[in-house]
């Protein structure tokens, strides 16, 4: 069976990682020649509006996915005219843009941070006191990764952050006085399976995401497979889905749903039974899902820009490396570790480490 | 860094596999086109004796391994030249002919089966007497997978035995009244350090391995790893290596060993923190060793010549598969699946249910 992916970064590379062993074949759709995923498969090289490597595309592939949340609805639409698309154009649709997305979550009984459409300078000068400082204004689309984001401390901020965020139709959202950052990811196959992983504390900085640790028992584990249950059905939904949530108090608020596999569940390729990307693949070509428990203590550190000496990382315990064969770039993720661990102490050891390391090799 | 690898077959995708997130890229060298490796990296078509091949192969790897012990010790010796290749070649050349082998061993104070060089009918006739009944006569090389053995069950056996092996070179050995084959594999890096898997209890049939079974806390554990231990010094060993072994009443006696990764294995992918095929990576590289720890209860089940339906095979609890992407055929291991689960009455369904799907789907 041949899966087609539009997109051949770290995550399209994953995906195939773990397809090779249930037999699957993969072409991808990329415009960056020699894409990371490439060397798994065939990569076509160009746009992602180029009707002929649509064509091709779909007529290659027996099912076609995606690795990021951004692309074109229409695409979607067109391809699957001719081959089946998973996730839905739905969860495409809602999700990209900031203002659909918490409309929809809310409707849903999901709670969201306050927030309000921005599309000028005096629409966020009126909405900011009911918003209150401070706040955080944002694209409505095409961010990720914090770019296209302005913190808002006090109204002096108000003109040049609209400045910076280039008068594109933007949302303001107020800051949210959280406990922790988490995530939950669920996989929801064709017959409608659900499996839940464990919840995910990620620690972000300079609106990227540095380390993950899965969270088996956590007390608040229950409450956000119902919030994650509640918009899969909603958005019948088929595929991998990662929900970010805020702690507050023990009350979790919705942040955002991203529609594939996700980077704070990079940790399931060696922490969990089944992998967040097996578990897509199972789900879109209609497979029994796989089991999502941990093995052991378990957590991901990303690498941004820069990577630590080999023979250092490899000698802490429990430590999986994954390159993603990206030139080192400022700001670039280009690999991650996994510490997988049957004992805490090694596991706090091996974080600790790994997280010296990724600091001294930082580049963000 | 480029792996080179002589052999494209599974175990060359295996190690490829497990390559990939170490950041290694993979040129292949093998007779067969579109071997099942391929797909993983870059394949060379062509014999292996073919010397601008070689040359290639040679000058596109940083680093050369194989997949398969019957490498000629002249195309490792002409690689050699130029290019680091691990397992060293001493290992090959002992390990090709089953009389240095059982020589060495037994050299190196290594129990073996009774054995005795055969070249003539007349001296299997001599030697029977000695060697006792049952016995089995089998090629000195190039045997694999029970191929090139046959059964001696009385004296009347003999002639039409010599003429099956094609009056070839062989040895013939007694059969040792076990109560178990294990096998144990451990690795050996550059520099020195060794780490050994927990054995792994074999079950074959029709000479071919069917289940192999992870055995954490056996108590012949420390017997094995004395045993290969002393082999992998004596070899000046780099890489993976496997020992055969039999268990007489606790008493462990080696059959024979394999200079590479070995299917006895495969369990480790999913079944040891890290697996026989990325520890064979690290420990040519140089790099230091990981952890063979077990994850649970683990085992694995070849399918020969035929695959059962992957829905089935899919919802069976903490199973993983990994096919081979060959074509089905008489005798041919096309795919194996891994059980890794939590709890032993999990683990016992699903080895139990496996083994069953192996056997109605088997052509051997």
């Amino acid at each position: 069976m041949v899966i087609g992916i539009l997109g051949a970064g770290q995550l399209a590379r994953m995906l195939a990682l773990a397809g090779k062993p249930l037999g699957l074949s993969f072409i991808f759709l990329d415009p960056t020649p020699h894409s990371c995923a490439a060397s798994l498969g065939e990569q076509l090289v160009g746009d992602y509006s180029d009707q002929s490597l649509l064509t091709t595309l779909a007529e290659r592939s027996d099912i076609i996915t995606y690795e990021f949340e951004n692309v074109p609805v229409d695409i979607i639409d067109f391809l699957t005219e001719s081959t089946p698309v998973y996730p839905p154009s739905k969860a495409l649709s809602i999700g990209q843009d900031r203002i659909t997305e918490k409309t929809f979550l809310q409707d849903l009984g999901i709670q969201t941070a306050p927030f309000q459409a921005i599309d000028n300078l005096s629409q966020l000068e009126q909405a900011m006191p009911r918003i209150g400082y401070p706040a955080i204004l944002k694209t409505r689309r095409l961010g990720y990764d914090g770019k296209g984001q302005v913190v808002l401390k006090s109204a002096e901020d108000l003109a040049l952050a609209w400045q910076a965020v280039k008068e594109m139709p933007c949302v303001v959202e107020g800051f949210v006085d959280f406990q922790r950052e988490v995530s939950i990811i669920a996989t929801r196959n064709v017959s409608g399976d659900i499996v839940y992983y464990p919840l995910s504390e990620n620690q972000h900085e300079k609106g990227i995401l540095r380390l993950a640790t899965a969270l088996p028992n956590d007390p608040l584990q229950a409450q956000a497979e119902k919030i994650i249950s509640t918009l899969l059905h909603a958005l019948d939904y088929v595929g991998t889905l990662a929900l970010e949530l805020f702690d507050i108090n023990g009350n979790l608020v919705a942040n955002e749903f991203a529609p594939r596999v996700h980077n704070s569940g990079h940790w399931t390729i060696e922490g969990a039974n089944v992998s967040q990307f097996e578990n897509h693949l199972r789900a879109i070509m209609g497979m029994p899902l796989g089991s999502t428990e941990t093995l052991g203590y378990t957590a991901m550190q990303n690498f941004i820009g820069g990577l630590p000496d080999m023979q250092t990382l490899l000698k802490l315990t429990g430590v999986h490396v994954n390159l993603y064969d990206k030139a080192p770039r400022k700001g670039r993720k280009i690999a991650h570790a996994t510490v997988r661990c049957q004992s805490l102490a090694d596991f706090n050891h091996s974080v600790a480490s790994l997280t010296q390391l990724a600091a001294a090799s930082d580049d963000s």
